[in-house]
Order: structure tokens, then sequence, then C-alpha cells
């Protein structure tokens, strides 16, 4: 029989972050029993639990405690982090600690300290100084200092937002029969808060944003200053300026709206005189890109990512092919995000998901439930989804925020 | 009023071919009028007709003609294919000709020859001594001849398959309400019958293969000759060497049936564990990977890519995390497939499916509907859409290919 | 073996009627043999063709030429149309003429006739007199006059609309990605056009209309005189006639807005009060009900139909729970529809499109991708699907019929 | 200021149920106070939370309270039920205590006893000897003594089921991407297990079963005695039929397998001759029908119930056209049900979830993830949602309990 002891402290019950360390211990065949509870007595309050959690197999016992630690759940007897020297680039020692997206503590020299960039499914490195940090496998160095095992690490678990809420955070809800107009209101409060505290927002765009005839609804967000951030995909890119270009050199709206789906070879030609031209900024700057999303970007100088996909034509100049680089530049723009929108992306949703921090509040919006469900379910974030149209929703969200004069 | 006279041959009645054209002159507000049409009397006849297409707008009927080319019609007035040379690297000149996934003929010097390897949306480049092939637009070096134009160019509609079908091909029939034990029998003869004629197999696959229990029983089939390419992600090779590598050092099988999901960072020591060691070959050839489909791969020397993607963790040393050169070492393995298997595939399988020449049939095999639709209406490919269950679907497949001993 | 002549005629080219009855013939095995084929010059002109099917099963060329006479393609070789008098209630007799929902004449005396109301799955019925009617088999009663076999029975196919159109009717187009707005603004342009045209519009309502908040706004449509006839569910009509009875009798908007669903039971209240009351319109005449869809119907004498279901909750009093009368109620209200919007519907939109003729212009709108391309799939209507959010959808549809003042 | 103390016992931590029910009312905007908290040392102990809800208005609480009750905590401060008669027949009286499927008691003369039959959304009845009994509001008959309000009535709530467990049940767990094979070994072990206590098995079966091929499965599993209840459609019955009446008739059963759709009338000649027939048992007697799932039921005496909906075609002479009537039959036979399998099917999966009390293990099958999402989220279930072919799922099901000999 093996055991150990575990503590979790915060609003343990209310934010289901209990029930479920609970439901872990269970479903992996372990017993547990409470040692101590100290239990908050109204809403405000916060509770501790500390608890021993027995099974019979070693190595379970080991899996376990780091399932719970992702759910918030420290283990009590721990003195400092212990760190191992890479020794080969790009490669952790081996038993390195893997990070959860928590707020994440470390302790060196029998003192806690903040984890700086908190990050799912990295390694933590030591600077010296005691900095901590974490860091992607890929970037490790021979020589960095990697915290292995779980011992000196804790984690805080997340608390659900304190209020009356439509919203039910962290708890993936998903169906696509709610009131559409009053999720959008609050979408659009939410972003209104995070903006007054000073939080910046991110966008991340699909396609769909495009076909679905949003684009220009999000240019007028973007020209209204409320997006600061916005991460792409070439084909989002593409057709953003696309439909651009095309309405403006061929001059016949009417053609846009008739399924002469063809034109069938625009983007290819687009792409490739944005090409000619070097970059977006260029082709903004001479005047080929009249106007979109794109365009409002490279104008106000809001910083974006276009990461490539092995589905891409061209691809356009600014994409970023190695996508490995392409997700260290995205990880240079995510401090400081308070709010990120996911519309009609999957691949880049996910990936933004994989590197942001838990408390970014996160609305993943799209047609598919499956889609938004895969979305809002990595991961501990405070992620909702939101079944819906997203044409119709970045209209109405655009009419919240930015009301026609 | 501006009018151009265009023809289209072949089995253009019962392969929708004429009624499809004919609904994008309609579509776009143009006109047209039958000059000849020679009916093929039976059904093994082929057809031919020939109309002039008229629109009040000059620019509106080039844009037709382009798109009448993607389905077959070609203009009946042309003489050789003109082309320019490119100015630029990675550019190509404007106007250039932008290529279908159809079988294409270039005319130079009055004579009709063949394109050599047709994919869509590329452009062509004339090599010295007349060889014609689609280049892809970041492979164009300066001084290229390339073609613009549609002159000069003309490409071949694609008959459905003759006789009684239980699949309609070209007709992205997607309803998961069709009897799929027999829809799993007749992709096993289509394999079969490509494999005869000297075909290729690939197989493109999600990660959703392993998560449904689906690996062992494509690693038979690997195992067994069925497989000749197999293009993926870092996510299905990691989880297909995870679901082994821990399987086995774990040693308690029951686990893994355990929704202990954790063991949550398992696929990051595996992709760490095989950095360690270079390459996927390496961690077969020192006996950290004991088996499954990247095994067999390894053991049986089928070539495969793993493309890299902006939401991969590590990723694994054999994945190309450039995208642009992973589309092109797919490139290299795409001559002399028959058949192609879509499984559980979203991103890699869109990837694969732009740079398939339009004859090779492919089977798009996903339990979401909207996925299935999206592979399935991309290109003019001969693409069958089958909304199932990939973990139930491969286990049928492998049981008909490969009977149990 | 057998063979047969059909023929068939309209603009069977380019509204793919041709290619479709070619691909019938093939998919099943058999061999046809064009006999005639008169070409329209022009997309204005009509085209017939004659051919002749062979096949070497009798049986086969049997079923082949009735599956073939559904797309519009007639026997030639036809005399008069024979009768065979029921023996049994509520039974047809063996071999009777199963129709389609395309417009059909019957040949009696040597004369065509038209069938009064064309509908799908139904015998036809000769009355004294020469009138031919569809008759569901229920209705059949001992005598009456049943029309055997295909002689003397022909249809006329479907012609899509002329002219450019965003829709393409009858492809089943449904994808997600299409620009909304615009969708939206040319079925406000249809139904202008069919009410213009003394057409009446019929709205088939499913619940999630109430759910996502779009129930004012179709009652403003209502209110407005959009729409003549309401097909809807019991639960439909309770959660609409919940919404304005619990906003007015707790008189606290803002707890709607939270999801305390609970208030769980309320719904079984308001149905509870509605049969105190003795019918919907009797709750509306005292005031208890003071608002939404139901009340509008009530107030502008509106038919509606709400038919029964095994999973409703009372019923409400207004609900025919036979659902065999409530169909006969539904058809009793189909004469002068042409146009039909299915708002997030499953089981009333099916039954719906079960009794419309094929003319009526049918809008599917639906979240969920498979249910609308099964919708859309039945029956070879025009109709149109479009996945985007009801919610959305309706309030966006209201905003371009009624402006605001 | 309003407040009510309450209180909730059993495996209220692990079960996620407290944590529900703080969700509950701090979704509301009331706050709540710990007055009392038992909690279980270990994981097979019983706990027990009493606390104060306050909130500052009235309604809001009495709302609150009602809705707390559904998930399993009682007010505490509570005596005998107060009954009222009922004064119209169809009606209960206002202010009705609603019910929920869970174990309900109610507490008259001071002592508290069950309620026969736990359905959701009914009355309580009190019969003369003090035997309570759920009634649907359409059977109350005048001077039926109804409870109402919630004094005197506890519910207990649900546990999860102790123990490892690859279901995560009440969780609605509805992911596509699980191993399937491990799911159906799993659903055949729940099956025996329900079948070695007692227990009956019911299959609820939508036509999709017939068209994925799965219906010759079903009749096996019928057939070697594990399904005790069938619940289905018009549609179902129809094509189970259809598909051994059609194959014997024409002697071709390759036709099938081709998609002659057609044969289009099939259905309806089908239905038809059993209506003249008078019943399915007439025709399986007579040999018009031999074989399938209903021939079995037929044959061995299984009970079934055909619920009519409107979009029935025909329908068959055993659907119950009135579908109060249809749901009165179906309660008829629920009890002694230990486990339900959902099989493609929405309309009467939701019917019968309405009917089932919550103790009963239900397998929820479908492809569409928004389909099964629903099914298992109504009511409080121990609902298992599997997204997956329902034809290949039914098969090896039936392989894992009737191995071929």
């Amino acid at each position: 029989m093996a055991s150990e002891v575990v503590e979790v402290e915060g609003h343990i019950i209310d934010s289901l972050i209990l029930a479920k360390i609970l439901d872990v211990i269970l479903d992996s065949g372990a017993d547990y029993r409470l040692l101590d509870f100290d239990i908050g007595r109204t809403n405000t309050d916060s509770s501790r639990a500390r608890f021993e959690v027995t099974t019979d197999d070693e190595d379970l016992l080991a899996t376990l405690v780091a399932e719970l630690h992702i759910h918030g759940a420290n283990r009590v007897a721990t003195g400092d982090a212990v760190t191992v020297a890479a020794d080969t680039d790009g490669v952790l020692p081996e038993g390195f600690y893997s990070t959860t997206n928590l707020a994440t503590e470390v302790r060196l020299d029998g003192r806690w300290g903040p984890v700086a960039n908190p990050e799912m499914d990295c390694g933590l490195v030591v600077r010296p100084g005691g900095l901590v940090r974490t860091i992607p496998m890929h970037r490790v160095r021979t020589g960095d200092a990697i915290v292995v095992g779980n011992d000196g690490v804790r984690v805080r678990p997340m608390s659900r937002p304190r209020g009356p809420s439509p919203f039910e955070f962290m708890n993936s809800d998903v169906s696509s029969e709610k009131p559409k107009e009053l999720l959008v209101a609050q979408v659009a409060d939410r972003m209104r808060l995070a903006r007054a505290a000073g939080g910046r927002i991110l966008a991340v765009c699909g396609p769909a944003l495009v076909h679905t005839g949003a684009a220009p609804d999000l240019a007028r967000l973007v020209r209204e200053g409320w997006i600061d951030v916005l991460f792409a995909g070439n084909g989002f890119a593409t057709h953003d300026i696309e439909s651009h270009v095309m309405g403006t050199s061929l001059g016949v709206p009417v053609v846009n709206a008739l399924p002469l789906e063809g034109a069938h070879s625009n983007h290819l030609r687009v792409i490739n005189e944005v090409r000619r031209r070097g970059s977006i900024a260029n082709a903004v700057a001479d005047g080929f890109i009249p106007g979109g999303v794109m365009y409002e970007c490279v104008r106000l100088g809001i910083p974006f990512v276009l990461a490539g996909s092995v589905r891409d034509d061209g691809p356009l100049p600014d994409v970023i092919t190695d996508v490995v680089e392409a997700a260290d530049a995205m990880r240079e723009l995510v401090p400081g995000v308070a709010v990120a929108l996911m519309l009609a992306s999957t691949l880049h949703a996910i990936a933004t998901g994989n590197i942001l921090p838990a408390g970014v509040e996160t609305f993943c919006v799209d047609i598919n439930q499956a889609v938004v469900t895969k979305l809002a379910d990595r991961g501990s974030h405070q992620a909702l989804g939101i079944v819906t149209d997203v044409g119709l929703f970045v209209r109405s969200l655009a009419d919240h925020l930015v009301p026609a004069p």
C-alpha cells in the first residue's frame, strides 16, 4: 500500500474543484481519507481540504498525484524543487516536471516564488538569480537547470467568477440553444471590463469569418481599437485581402454575391501579388490592399501572427512557415492578454489555447458543436463555448461595441 | 456583348459535367447557345458539346471561361500556350494559368502534350525540351517559363466509373445512414482492385484513430502490406507511440482502459525520449518503441511524412516543422497513389487533397458530417465521404483485408 | 432482355434532370440508348429527350421505370390510367400508383387532366366526374377508384428558377460557410416576391427558436403580416407562452437571463393553466397570455396546427394528439403556400416536407448541418438548406422585412 | 431578505451533487452559509450538509428552493405533505408539486413513505390508503388528492457508481474520441450484470438502425433473449419489415445493396399490405413478414410500443396514433427496466427519457454529437452518451453477447 497526503485550497467546493479531485481519485481505483476540512461558511470564504490518497500500486500513485496536481491539489510533504541540468539541446531531463497553465509557484532555498509565464505542457527552467520560467521542450539548451519531479512545485486552482453570470465558465457548456443576443451582449461586457482593467484582447480568426461575411464587422472592431492582437493563418488573411482586392479591381460588387465561386484562382493571384510586394505591409502601402482586417492591423500597428499550415497555398509572405517559430512568435504576444476570442478557427484556436494561461477568459465561437466542445474542453481554461453562426455573431458583437453613428 | 465558344467532351451527360457547366453559366448571369451536340447513343459512348457563352461584361466573361475550364470545358479558339519568364523567385508572372487537378494538355509548337503531374492551384512551367510540369508558387525561380492565360491549355473532364456502384463518386454523398458493413466491403474491394493494377495506397491519419482504439488495426494493415505511404502529424505519431510505450513500461493494461486521463504528461515524456534518440527509427532500433503503426512503417520501410502544425507539442524529431517543406515532401510520394484513405484527419486530409490528381479514389472517413462534407467537396476528386466511427471502420476494414488466421 | 421507352421534357439539362435520370439508370446496372434529343438552343428553350432503357430483369425494369418517373421521366407507351376499387377502408389496392410531389397529370378517356393537390407517398383517387386527387392511405374508403400501375400518369419535372441566383435550389447546398447577411436578404426577397404574387408564407417552428431568443422577432413578423400559416408542436408553443407569462408574472426580466434553468417546472405550470382555460385562445382572451408568437396568431386569426408528439408534456389543449388527424389538419392549410420557412424544427419540418408540393420554395434553417442536409434532401422540393443560428437568423430576417420605425 | 435552510445527504462530494447545488445558488445571485457539514472520511462514507440560502427576493427564493430540490437538496423545516383535490379533469391544482425522476418520499401523518413510480414532470397523487404515485397531468381526474408545494416531500440524490469505471455517468461525457471496442464491451457487461440482477433491458430504436445495416444484429439480440421491451416508431418498424419482405419477394439481394433508392414506394406497399392484414402479428402469422426485429418480437412475445408521429406514412396498424395513449402504453412497460439502449433515435429516446426513473442506466448511441449531448443532458439520468456509428456498434454488441457458434 502506498499513500500520499495532498491539499487543495480556494473556492474548491462551488468551483467544482474538490469534486473533480475526488472524481479523479475514484476513477483511478484509489481510495481517499479526509484528514482535515476547513470549509468556508459563506460563498466568499475560501475552503481548504487535506486528504490522504491510498493505492496498492506505487506507479499508479505517482501518476495519480501528478494528475491531481493538474487540478490544483498539491502534495503536502514537499521540500525545495529539484533541478537537473539538461544534457542535450531540445530535450528535457528525464522526470521533468510537466506544467499546467495554472498559476504556479516553485520553492527554492525554502522560499516560494511565482513562475513568470504559466503555460501548459512545458518544463520549468530556473534561471540564474532564481527566476523560474516555463520552457517549451524545443527551447531547452544544454546546461539549463530544469525542475524534475513534483517536489517544491505548487499550483493554485482557478475559481469560478463570483456573482451571477450567464456563463458557466469551466463547465464547457456548449449548447446551441441559448439566447444568442444575450450572449453577445455579455461577451461585449466582458471585453469592456477587461479593457477597463488594462487587459488586452486577442482575436483568433478562421477563414469562415470571411466566407460568412463577417470580415467587415471584424475590421470595424479592429479600427475602433477593440482588438489588440490577432492570430490567424494563411487562409483567413488571404480571403480577407481577396475580398477587398477583387471587390475593388473588378468593381462589380454583385459578382461577389453570386456563386461564381470561381474567380476560383483569385486567391492565388492575390497571394502572388502580395508575394511580389514582399509583405502585407508593402501591399497596403502601395495601395494594392485597400481595406479589410489585415489592412486595419497594418495601418494601426496591431501585431499579428500568421502561422503556416501544410494546407496553405502560396503562402503569403508574412506567414511564418516554420510552425515552431510561429508558436514562439505567438508566445511573445500572449502577456497581457485578458480575453481571447476564438472565431471559427480550429487549428489556430487549439494552438492558442495551448499557450494561454488558465486565467484568460476565452470565448470559442463556431457553428459546429463538436469543434466547440473540443476547444472548450482543452486544459482548464475559463473557456466558454458558443455554438452559433460566426458571421451573425461578429456582426452583432460589433454593433454592441461600435454603435453606428 | 462579349462571347466565347467553348467545348467539352466525354461522358458529359451522365457524369453531370454538362449540367454543372450550364449551371455555372446560368448562375453567373450569362447566357449560352448550343452550337453543336454529338450525343452518345448509349452509356458507353462519349458525347461532345460546343456552345457559345455570352455576357455583357468582358471581365465577367474571362472569369467565367476560367471557371468553366475547371469543370472540363475548353475554349475552342486556341493557339499555342504563351509563356512568360518569371522575374522574381517565388512569384508567378501576372496572368499565370492556374491549374486544376484534372488531366491537362498544353499546346506547344502546334502539338498537344500532357502535363506530367496534375495538381491544382499551381502554375505550369515549360522546361527546356518542352516538358510541362505543375509548379507550386513558392518553387518558381527567376527565368522559369510560366504559362499565362488560357490559350493552348485544355483539360479532360473526369467520368464517373462505369457500371453499378454503391458509391456515388463526385456526388459527395455523405449521409451517415448507409449500410456500413457494405461500404467497408466495397472500400476493401477498391483497395484490392487498385493493388492488383499496381496502384499504391495512401493513408492519411488523424489522432482520433488512436483514441478510438483503431491503431492496432491500422498497424495490422501496414504489417500485411496494405499501406504504401502514410501522411500524418505529430499528434497521430505521438499517440500511436505513447500507447505502445506506456502500455509496456507500466505493464498495467487496465490503466489504459481507465480514464486516468492524466498520465496527462505521458505524451510529452514520449516525445522527449524520442527526441533524445534523434528519430523514430532510432527509437525503434533501440527498442524504446515496441510496436504500433509508426513501428511497422519503420520496420518495413514504408515511407511517411509527418507534417508539423502550430499546435504541436515537442514535436517529434521526424516532424517537418516547415510546412512548405512538408508539403513538398508529401508531393514526392504522391506519384503512383491510386487510393487515398483519409482517416479522421482534417488538416492533413485537406493538405493531401490539395496535391492529389483528380483520378485518385479518395475515401474520407470521419464521424463529423460537416468535416466529411468539407473534405469530399474540395476540388473535383473522386471523393467518397463516409460518416462513421473511424475506430469501428478501420477494425472492420482490417478484418476484411487481413482475416484472422 | 426487357426494355421500355421513356421521355422527359423541360429544362432537363441545366436543371440536372437528365443527368440525374441517366445516373439512376447506370446505378441500377441497366443500359440506355438515346432515341431522340431535341435540345434547347438557349437557356430559355425547353429540351426533350426520349430513350430506351434496357435490363435483363423484368422486375428490375419495373422498379427502375417507377424510379425514373419520380425524376420526371414518363413512359411513352401509355393509354388511359387504370383504376381499381378499394376493397378495405384504409388500404390501397395492390399495385397502386405511388405519387411524387411533382405536378402530375392523369389520362382518363383519352384526355390528360391535372391532379388537384400533388403530395408524395399517396395514392390517386378518381372521383365521380373525373376529378383526380391524391389520397393518403388512411383516408381510403371501400369503393374508392384508385389508380394502379404507371399507365396514364405523367409528371412534369421541376425546373430551376431562371436567372442568376445565390441559391442553388435542388442542389441541397448546405455549407455553413456562406455570407449569411446576404442569404437573409435573399430569403426576405423571396418572401416579398411570393407575397406580391399572392402566395402564402408558412412557418414551421421548433422550440430552439424560443431558446435562442428569436421568438419576439418571429412575433414581430407575425404581427406585421408576414406569416400566414404556422405549424409547430407542443414544445414551441409552450416555451413561447412560458417566456411571456413568466416574464410578466415575476416581473423580474433579469431572472430570465440567468441560468436558473429551473423555474424548471414553469413550463408544466403554464401548460396546466392553459389547460384549465381550455385553449390558447381562451388564455389570450382572459389575459393569461400577454404576448408572443401564439398570442399574435390568436389575435390576428393566423391559422396554426400544433401537432402532438410522444415526448410532449401536458400537452396544451390545442395540441392535436392524434398524429394522423394532425397531419390531415396540416394538409388543409397547405393550398396556396408558396414559401415555407423551416425554423429549427426537425420533426415538424419533415412532416411538412412530406405534404408540400414540389414547387413550394422551402428554406430549412438549423445550426446542425446533418439536420439541414436531411431536410433539404427529402423529396424533390425546391429546398435550400441554411446552416446558421436560428436566433440570429430570424432577428435579421425580421429587421429586413419589418424595419424598426 | 428571505432565507431557507436546506440539507442534502449522500455521496454529495464525489458525486458532484454538493458542487452542483452551490453552483445553482451562486448562479441565481443568492448567497449561502454552511450550517453543518458531516463529511464522510472515506469514499464509502456518506456526507451530509445543511446550509442556509439567502436572497432578497421572496419569489426568487421559492424558485431556487424548488430548483435545489431537483438536485437532491430538501428543505429542513417540513411537516406533512399538503394535498388539494383537483377540480377539473386533466388539470393539476395550482401550486402542484412538480416531480423529479429521483427516488422520492412523501410525509403523511408524520411518516415518510416512498413514491411508487418516480417519473419527472408529473404531479403526485395520494390514493386512499396513503399510496403515493406520480401522475401525468392528462390523467388527473376531478377529486384526485394532489400534493401541492414542497412541504413533506424529499428526494434522494443519485450517487455515482462506486469503483473504477470507464463510464462517467452523469457527466454526459460524449466525445467521439473514445476507444469504441472497449465501450462496447462495457455496455455488454452492464447488460449482463443487469440481467443477472433480474433487470429488464429496453431498446429504443430509430430507422437509421436499419439503414446502417444493423437490424439483423439487433434481431439476433432479440432472438437470443437480450431485449425485453422495445420502443420505436412507424419508420423503424416499416424499414425493418421492408428489408425482409422485399429481400424475399424480389429474391435479388444485390439490389438491396445498390442505390436504386427507389423501390422508393416499397415502404408504402409494405405498410399497405400489413394494414390489409390488420397487424404485424397477423402479417407474421401468414408468412408475409419472414424475419427481422419485429418478427422476432412477435414470435417471442416481446412487448413493444410503436408510437406515432406526425411524419408517419400509413402508418402500420400497430402504431398508436394518439401520442398521449402511446406514452401511457410506454409507461406500462417501464417497471423493471434496468438498462435502456437508445439506438439512433431522437424523438422516441427523448420520450423514453421523460418517463424513466433516474436509476435506469441509459446508453445513448448516435453518430451526431449534438443529438447525444441533448439526450444525455436531459434529466438527471445515469446516462452515457456514445458518439459512434450505430450500425457498427450494434453489430459489435451482438458479437459480444451472442458469439457466433
